[in-house]
């Protein structure tokens, strides 16, 4: 067993919790992150996309989960690892790549493409994807319904 | 004149206020910024740095402006202006990207060099730096008096 095996099931599951919960509860966008210390393989925090819920354009999973994580010390951030249902948009990299956070597992990529390439080059970062079917199919059901809403979160036009 | 003279005075104006009430009348970092749009020369929104206010590590003055406008279609960003007083961290510029805002003016590089290059190779920006010593002097004032929370901001270590 892997050092990270328990502690990636505990995140992930939390990360899809929380797009759950935007999604079933909210009536929000499915996309949930946590934030999870290596050291000590405690959860710092979780969160969701907040678009619809608080009408707001930067509160994505990852930005979500590291706002509720509140103000940490630049060393908490390079020994943590952020589990996110959906490949991070080049904003929510952006956030990450300010932080120095050094391990992302993303539950999928097939959705959203998103910044894999430049979190690794740039970055430096551990990337795993681990083709979580629940993320994939709580994605596919949101764009379905409300494809306007999901254009609108990337930035594209309908 | 050209088209964006005045424009660009009052969306300067209106980011310096913003880290003028954040540093003056709530001990916040002096960071501000402001959204205009280019075909009404309208203000859309203002924000400053939350980091203090809300123990907040991603409303920097740029991402705290855009949250305040709100949720906005694709095609308003694409015609705005975003006003900030200092050179936008890799957060803030991936935000600009996902957006596509594609007019930057920023009151100065020389307190933190910014992702000025990634905004033009990447989202083909125009970026203008406008050297504003407000800018620069209320700047080198917070970072005298408390360099630890400059250091949080940016991500980096005492
Ligand atoms: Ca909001
Ligand atoms: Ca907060
Ligand atoms: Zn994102
Ligand atoms: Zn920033």
């Amino acid at each position: 067993m892997s050092t990270f095996e328990e502690q990636d099931k505990i995140g992930m599951d939390a990360a899809f919790q929380q797009a759950y919960i935007s999604y079933k509860e909210q009536n929000g966008i499915p996309i949930g992150a946590c934030l999870i210390n290596n050291l000590t393989h405690e959860i710092i925090g979780v969160g969701h996309n907040e678009r619809v819920q608080k009408n707001s354009p930067t509160l994505h999973g990852e930005t979500s989960c590291l706002e509720n994580c509140g103000r940490l010390k630049a060393n908490i951030y390079k020994n943590c690892t952020l589990y996110t249902t959906l490949s991070p948009c080049i904003m929510c990299t952006g956030t990450i790549l300010l932080y120095g956070i050094k391990r992302i597992v993303c539950g999928e990529n097939k959705t959203y493409e998103g910044e894999i390439d430049l979190l690794k080059s740039r970055g430096g970062c551990e990337v795993i994807v681990t083709d979580d079917q629940r993320c994939i199919d709580i994605m596919d059901q949101f764009i379905k319904e409300k494809p306007e809403v999901w254009n609108e979160d990337i930035g594209e036009e309908d």
